[in-house]
Order: structure tokens, then C-alpha cells, then sequence
């Protein structure tokens, strides 16, 4: 922590500070400068609430945080990647995951459909939702149990692990008994108890960073889910609120890069949700993984003309076919390749 | 809705939107440009699926939505403004509540002192939070169910209603019993099932506005909580994510102006976290007054400079009790008042 | 400018960074933390490039700027409020100033008719664009010269000093024989040579914040005149873009507060441009006075209906003299009064 | 243009509307919905200020544009690709051109050892600014003229064609002298007196994307400068300010490839400006290829540790050349090539 003293402050201002450092066995180094005095102080842990507390004292300008917030989701201090198995799936080792299926499971028939296409395609992992949180009470909000039933079904016949949303921490058990991999949806990113329940879980799970979620508090929320003992995390960047309207949401690739750089763990995109538009889920998911993702989480329905939700942003079974070579290219380009699905015997 | 078709478009093109706005009992009206053809379609129900769905309609350049997704909070419909009792104190009703307290409870020292000196000085209810939500899992998240019981021991010292966060589903039966005023808070804006269960207690709901929600996104979260039977919303905005960092949030008083304007339902602000710094409280508050709020809600502390939480922007008992006749001013100059505690035979 | 290191890095790194600062002749401190060190510089003029460069330094993880960049505009080395003089009317000096007028100078009919009414109304300067920046070529672009000669005419006939917008560096000589208060529009905050012409001038410049300038950038732009020796600098707040759409701009009253702590320069709102619909200008102008700004500017017009840009945002006639006693009265309540038109005896 | 009447509209409102629209030969449509009316209106030029003055009249809850406000950068009317002929180098055509060099020219060794290094790379062309717009008045500006010539002497020796900026009407035609490829700066995107005169030269022009410029926005600049009857426009997308801080800016690349869909112009992107950070200008320069972007704009310096602007975000030499076979790569993941520099006859 650094607290900049104003060009006014007196020796006893200072003094004021450094008597409050060391109630928690802090040590402030002054800096003499010509204009104003600064003081540094340096620990392993300096209280959070004391930094902004400080702002208050007397002939102080400013505070400023000098470390990350974050500790075990960085690669300071845990440089090698941690590589998450999903069933037998590896993410985050070298290879390219592709989560593939609807928005929401609706039906028997869809989602089995969906389930033996993108199979078929060369996809990794199945997704469906079946508690859906949707902005407006009167739209369809998912087959709840049913629909982890379905999906279940189409593991069974497919063999794709299955990616499924939790919404509220009294769910988690249920849902885990269903899910390989378990998705945190971007509206509950800092829905801390949630957090906590699938932390304790020890399942993998899918952190999608929230639509205004800075890069801090994304790893932060990682944070509280590794600090449960679950090290099991995937993040997923999905677009950002910003004030363009022309496409749903903005995708921040510069994050990707980012995560790779400052986390160990394993980063994948999703393009669906991150445009909002089908026609540039294509450039997007090659652009991501040409920025250094480990994977993709794409939406795509049989006839998503008619899907109950996200039908604008969903690929059809035949596009999604079509896209699959394409990534395997850009893929091989950055010396990578695309993961093949876990249990291979399973016949089609 | 409206369904822009390309210049492009053919007649067969036409007449597949046609069908499909049959398939649902629409009737779509065809305008003829020189440059392209519109299809306008008004019903009292269209399914939020379809707009979205028909964007990918091959001759479909775009589709656009024309009335307010939200109906039971809209003034259209309901053209009155809603009074929300809060034990006695009518909010909306054209005085101005002053809601006043801490960011956590923190001790019984703290609250009491807290509460008694915020009533001395004219607030006409108490804040403080048990259970509280913070980015970091390393700070400081409450006193949980002691904290409840505090709280109603400072309501039953002063009189003054107590005002407190529900963060999950599963709390909000044991919370309803201490609060008067259930604070849903910035980050659980969006978490349906806790909305959908504060609406199942009839109880007053303080609905902060999420970070980054759109003024649309805010009003449908109250729709949910009043389609559940429940009219006792009170909106809070609070200040909203820009890419403004000299302050801790962009405080958007348009909204509240704005949300008088489009919902019946009463609107109050909170300078605390709009701004984040203790000193522009003051000239917040009395701006929010200004643009026609029905209240404020104000973080003060005993002692910010030791405040576990937020002590950054929480006002002393002293700088309360100055701001409240500079309050009083304000309100009186746009033809309103502050509004008195509701339980006045309570000694203090 | 404080230089985070990491955790690895080693003495050979601490040493390139004290070199490096040697040959500024600056000098750095060391204070060493439990799991890295940071190097503390205090100088009154470390070359703004510098800490750019040192981010690249091997075993450097970060670098922080501690102080503000602007040193001219801000209140430490200045602690008193500037005034400035327009044209005989004070502007920053306690009294509030209306700047009122249409958005265009569209006709010496419209112009002239407008300049009577707001002088009646109590306005204290008449605003008017004879140059108008627009965002698409097919959209009336101003009158020019005869825009500038109907200003003229309009402060001969009411007395009213004359606020206009000069877009170009090579108009500034022009555009400052007929205007008292020179405007610089948000989309040229960052208009370098045209704030250095300006400055150049040493007429009153009103500097309206860019769409998305930070707080820091807008007193930047200011620093930029004022560096010229021009002193009479008059910020403005405009509305910033931000996610929300259901208004045109966020009007960001926190930075009016903010500035007035900061900066010891005259600030002033723009609740037309800041909302962008009529009916919250209003609320939002007595809001800005109530958080202390010095002044308004608003957009009135004879006729908005069948006004040639910014109808939608601009008051009437009548609704603007409507809205004169109400900012009287919010502004009594914060002990400050409307300033009167500088040029009394002019008869009316 | 749609009209959207409140459910309480009379007759007589409805009336007023369709007169307002026949004074400017417009025709009405309406359309009965269960709670409303419509008024849908489809003309070649419907007056821009006709929209917004209409918000007014009584009776109207909203208006809404439906066709975009741009014709002649747009794909519809103009469904081919425009490829941009900068002295010899297609861009647009299918090749992707790499443009390289430093942020601003500091001396001869420095541009002429950059020119050498990047052509020996593979870049297509030199840029490098000699005019500098700089958000403090106390950073280095650019060389100026000298600078100019500077690029020329570089293009000379390598035969690489010139990118530099041009800041003011009055130094277009002194840029477009020296000049291959005038670049309009993010700061500039709306300086319509300066989009004109560029307009005017018929020199092709790069425009780059304003910090907070929509997608329309920004394609309404380059109306402008098509408008003049000058085709050769080059769109670059360099980042976006959100609420990100993490990165200098957030690059957008779900504009490139919106910008590929909706409009026919050639588009580069700036990944130096877009992240901020040197280390993340691989990452996103592969991605924005693989996004479909027609080019890169990258800066480089023999020197960035000690560069005059932009040193933290520059690659080095060594840098430069590793990251070439890279985008080679991935340029042919997705069927494309690098440019080659044009006068390959040039000995270096």
C-alpha cells in the first residue's frame, strides 16, 4: 500500500499514519519528495478495509494498492498451468476444448438431436441449460431437473461430458449429481455463497466473468471458489457491458491474453453470448483461439429459428459442422489441437 | 415488434414471416418503402423468443422491439404513484425518507451509538448490514444472525425501522423477521429466485439498481418481485459501473429522474456508494433531492476511520447530523419534506 | 512514481531501475516488503514517458503514478476559486449563471426571439451555434458567419453576453470577435492546436467535457489553455456515454462535485445535452445546482417541434421561464443566488 | 422511421403526426395493435431532425430509426469489397498488410533503423507520427516537418509506402505530400472539417475508430469522407474505453467483423493501442487475423525502454520479426496471405 500525503500535510499527520500501521504491525517507509512525502508499506497482509479507512486521515490524498487482490488464482506465486480434468477431459494442457449445444434443453428430441450432431461434428463437451436465469419474469426459464435428466440421457448415448448452469446454492447438490463440469452463469459471478457451495463441491467448474466484472474480480470470484479447496476452475469470458449496442454484448479478448498471462488457470470463450449474433460466432471463435484460449463454449440448436431462448446467437447443426475445420485450422496455426471427447468407445 | 427486411427481400421472404406470425395468432401489416419493405406486428403478447428468432429469417435485416418489456411497474398501466409502507412510513407518499446507518453492523457499541445519534439528527430509518456480499473472500462478510438481533435492538431503542441486505433464497424467511425494508443488493439485481422469494413475503423491497443494469433491466427485476403479488418495491439507484474511475461509481441521477417519469414505484438514492468518497455525499444527496428522489440512503459510522467496510465513504455522526437541515433546504425548495420517524413516543 | 517489482526479481533488476533513474537525475527509495520490493520516486518533474518505458523493465511487474498530472487547474498549488470575468458577468464567484438558447442559430427570427424571452425569464447569457459539429454529413451544419452576425444583433438588442462554438483553429479569430465565452465542444476536448488557439485568445473559454473523457483528461484539456496563459477557463459537464441507452448521455454529477474539490476553475452543467430529453432537464438542472455547479447551460427554442438539431432536448419558451423560479429557489437552498444579466440599463 | 403512440393517443394526435409528415411528403402508415397505434414511415430521406422533433408532440411515447444512417459506406448498396490502392499495395483484396513502426518519429538512426528492420521482416509498410496528439500539453509532440521528411527518407531506402497522421485542416496538404496513407486519429474520428478535407485530397485515408465511437458512429465519419468523392477509406479499429483498466483500452474485434458484414471498406486493427501492453500485442494481432481483419497496424522501436510515447505497448525489433512468421500462419489458417511491400526491387 502506498498512501500519498497532500503537499500540505504536517509531520504530525504523518505520525498519525504511522501510529495507525503499526496498531497492525505495519511499517511505513517515508519517501521524502520535493513536492509531498509519500509512505510505502509492504506485508503479507495489510487489512483491506484499512486502506480505504486511511483515505479519511488527515493531510492524506490518496491510497493506492500495490499487490493483487488475488493470490491463489495467480501465477505469481503458482506459475505452472493447472489443467482441469472434466471426466477425462483435459483443459487447460495444450488442447482445445469445444462446448457445444443449446442455450436451454427444451426437449427429448432437441437435445439428444444436438447431442449426436455436434458429436458427430468433433465436439468435446455437451451444454444445455436447465435453470435458466432470464431478465424478464414472463420468458422460458428452463426444464429444471428434467432437463439435467435429459442431459444425462444424452451423456449416456453420446458420451460428452455435460455442462450445466447452477443458479442458487440449494440447487448445487442436485446439479452435481448431473453435471461433469459446473457453470456459474455471468449474472451470479459474485454470488459468493453460491461460490462457496460448488467450491466445496470439488467439481470443475465453469466461472463465466460477469457482464461489468473488471479482471480483479473475476479472478477474485475464482478466488472464493479455489479458497473452498476446489481448484477445479475454468474461466470463461463471454463479453462485457459497454456502450456499444451493435452486438450484444462486447468480447474482450484483450482479457483472454490477459488471464493466460496473470492466472494459471485454464481460459475459454464463448462467442454466442459475447456477440449475440450467429454470423460472427464464426471470426470470433477463431479469434479467440488464435488469442491463446483453451477452448470455446458455443451455442447451437437444431432449428434455432424456433429455440425458446438465444435463437439469434445459436448456430444450426450444419453450421457448426461447418466451423469445426475452421477452428481445427487456426488451432493447428498456433501450434495447438482441438480436443477429441473423452470416452471414444461410445458408439454413434 | 418491428421486422426491417433488406432491400433485398422477396416476396417469398415476406410471406415466411407472415406464416410464422400466424403460427402465433399475429397479424404483421406490410409497409411498402421506396427503399425496403417493414412488417409491423402489435399484439398484447408476443412471445420474447420470436422478435429474436426472426432476425436470422433469410430477406431479415433486423427486428426491433416497441413497447417497454416491463407492464405491473410502467406508469402507462398504472398511472398513480405507489406508496410503500415501511412500518408507518409511507415512502413515495411526497415526503423524503432519510435512511441512515452503517455498511455493517459491527458490534452493539457501534449500532447503538449509531442508531441514536442518526434519530437525534433526523433519519427516519436505520441501515446496517448482517449478512454483507464483498468482492474479496478475504474481508470481512458480517455477523450474520447477531447482527439481525442488534438491529432490533436499536429499532426498539429508537424507534427507527431497520432497512437490511437478503443476499440468498434460503435466508430471506429468517431476515424477514427482524427487517422492516428487505435490501436486495447491486449484485443479487439479477438473482431471480431471491427476487421471486422477497416477492413471496409481501414485505417492502429495497431493489438497488446492478452496477451495470440498464434502466429497463432494473424495472423488469422489480417486475419480478410485484408479479409475485408483492406492489411494495422501492427502487434504489446507487451509482453504475462507467469507465469513470476518479469516482467509485458514476452516480446517474437521470435514472431516478427518469424512473419517476416511466414507474409509479418510489425511487430512492444512495450517495454512499454512488460516489464512494465521504466528501461528495453532501452535494449528492442533496442533488438526488433536487432531481425529485423520494429518499436517500446514507452510510454513517461512528468511527469510519476503523469501519471494517466502506468507512471510505460513510459519513461521522457529526457530518450527519450538519448535512440533515442542509437536506431539509433542499427538500423544501422543490415543495417537499423530510419525513419524521414513524414511531415518535419512543424516548431517546 | 512508484515501481512495483516482482517477486523474483533480483538485485541486477533493482539496479537497472536506480540507473535509469540516475540519468533523470532522479532518485529512487527501496522499501522492501515480505515478498517484493517497490522503489518509491518523488520528483517535480519525472518525464511523463518514463514510467511507461520502466514497465518493460526485466523483473518489473507495475508502475504507478502519484500524482495528478494537471498542476494549473488543480486546487493545490491554487488553493482560491478563479472567477471568471464574462463580458462584466462573474462567473464562479457564488452566483449561478443560465446560459439559455437554442442549439442552432437558425433564423434572425428564431434568435431574436429567443434572446428576449430568456432575458425576461432572468437567463444571464444567450447561447447559439453558428458552427455545429454533426455526426452525420446529411444533417444541417449552422449558419457560419451569419450565425455569428445574429448573435451579435441578439447581445446588441438584450445585452445578453453570447456563448458559441468554435470548432476550428483557424476560426478561432473570427469566431472570437463576435463571442464572449468561446465554446469548446466535448468532440474537441482533445483538439490540441484548437485549445491552444483558444488559450492564445486570453478570452473566456467554456471547455465542455468529452463523451468519454475521464475527470483527469477533461482538467488536462483545461491545463492545455491555461499553460497558454489564459486562465479564464470555465468547465463544463455534459453527460458522459456510458451502457445506458434510455437517456442519450449519463450526467455526471459527481465529477461537478469532484471538480469543485479538485480544480479551483468555474464549473457548469448541461442538463440538455446531459439527459437529451426535454422533460429531465429539469430535474437534472436543479439537481447540478444543488451539487454545486456555478451555472447551467440549456437549450431553448421558440418552436423545438420544427427545430433543425436537438429539438428533442430542448425546453420552450414557456417551459424554460417555468423553470427560472424553481432554479431561484434550489439555489436560495444552498445559500447562492441566480447572477443577474450583466448589462442592465438596456431597455427590453 | 416508426412512431410509436402512447396506449392513451386520440384521433386528433394521431392527426397531428400524419399532417407534420405530409408537409415533408412523407405518408403515414398506421398499424391498430390491442393497446396502441403505430405509425411506420419508409421514404429515401427522411429529414434527421424530423425524428427527434416528433419525440415531442403529444400523443408519442417514442420514435425509432429503422434504416441505418450510413448509404455510401454501407454493404447494401455497395455489395462488393473496395479495395484501397496505397502506392501499390492492394489492401482490402484478400492479402492482409502489416503496417509497422514506431509511435512517433524521434530521429533519423531511430526511423531509418526501424524502416530497415521491419522491411527485412516482412511488413508491408512504415508508419510513424510526426504530429502527435497528446493528452497532457507537457509530453513530447512530434517533430513536426521534419519528421515528414524523415518518413520519406525512410520510404526511399526501403520502398515501404508512408502511414503518418494528420491533425488540423490547415496540415493536410503538407501530410498528403509526404504521405501514402493519411491516418485520421481516434481523438480526430469526429473533427468533420478535418474528415472533409482529407475527403477532399482523394488520398486514401486510415480512420481510426474513437475511444468511444459506435459502430454507426464510426461509419458515419467515413461517410464524411466518402461523401467528398473520395472511396479510398480504410477503417482501424485500435480500442474501445470501457470500464476495463486492467488494459490500456478493450480492443473490439466483434466490430472488425461486423465492420466485414455491414460495410464494404477495408478494415485493419491496432493492437498496440488496443491492449496497451507490448506482451499482449501477439495475442491480438493473431486474433484480430483470424477475426477477418484486412490488415495490422503494429508499433515497433529499436528502443522502447527508452521510447518518447507509447514505449510501453511498442515490440521491439527482435520482437517484431518473431511475432512475422506467426501471423503468416494464421493468415493461412484462414486462406489469406501477408502483402508483400510493393517496390520489390528496392535493394535493402
Amino acid at each position: 500500500m502506498i498512501v500519498i500525503m497532500r503537499s500540505s500535510a504536517t509531520q504530525e499527520h504523518i505520525d498519525t499514519v504511522l501510529e495507525r500501521l503499526q496498531e497492525h504491525d505495519l511499517k511505513g517507509h517515508i519517501i521524502h519528495g520535493e513536492e509531498r512525502m509519500i509512505v510505502g508499506v509492504i506485508g503479507a497482509f495489510i487489512p483491506p478495509a484499512l486502506r480505504e479507512d486511511m483515505e479519511r486521515f488527515p493531510g492524506v490524498q490518496e491510497t493506492m494498492r500495490v499487490t493483487r487482490p488475488y493470490k491463489l488464482t495467480g501465477r505469481e506465486m503458482h506459475p505452472h498451468d493447472t489443467i482441469v480434468d472434466v471426466s477425462g477431459i483435459k483443459v487447460g494442457g495444450g488442447d482445445c476444448v469445444v462446448i457445444a449445444g443449446p442455450c436451454a434443453v427444451e426437449s427429448e428430441a432437441q437435445i439428444m438431436t444436438t447431442a449426436y450432431a455436434v458429436r458427430e461434428a468433433g465436439a468435446t463437451m455437451l451444454r444445455g441449460g436447465a435453470f435458466k436465469p432470464r431478465s424478464s419474469p414472463y420468458t422460458f426459464r428452463g426444464l429444471g431437473k428434467l432437463g439435467l435428466e435429459l442431459l444425462a440421457q444424452a451423456r449416456a448415448a453420446t458420451g460428452l461430458p455435460v455442462v450445466t448452469e447452477v443458479m442458487t446454492p440449494t440447487d448445487v447438490d442436485l446439479v452435481a449429481q448431473y453435471a461433469d463440469l459446473l457453470q456459474i452463469g455471468a449474472r451470479n459471478m459474485q454470488n459468493y455463497q453460491l461460490l462457496e457451495e460448488v467450491g466445496r463441491t470439488g467439481k470443475p467448474v465453469l466461472l463465466k466473468r460477469g457482464m461489468s466484472a473488471t479482471f480483479d474480480e473475476w479472478l477474485l470470484s475464482a478466488e472464493y471458489i479455489v479458497a473452498q479447496g476446489n481448484p477445479n476452475v475454468i474461466l470463461c469470458e463471454r463479453g462485457i457491458r459497454t456502450f456499444e449496442t451493435a452486438t450484444r454484448n462486447t468480447m474482450d479478448l484483450n482479457a483472454v491474453a490477459l488471464a493466460k498471462r496473470r492466472s494459471h488457470l485454464p481460459v475459454i470463450a464463448d462467442p454466442s453470448h459475447g456477440t449475440g449474433k450467429w454470423y460472427l460466432v464464426q471470426p470470433l471463435a477463431l479469434a479467440a483461439l488464435a488469442a491463446g484460449a483453451d477452448g470455446l463454449a458455443i451455442e447451437v440448436h437444431p432449428d434455432p429459428d424456433r429455440a425458446r431462448s438465444d435463437g439469434g446467437q445459436s448456430l444450426t447443426l450444419e453450421n457448426f459442422a461447418a466451423l469445426m475445420p475452421r477452428l481445427a485450422a487456426v488451432t493447428a496455426s498456433v501450434g495447438k489441437r482441438v480436443a477429441a471427447a473423452a470416452m471414444q468407445d461410445i458408439r454413434l
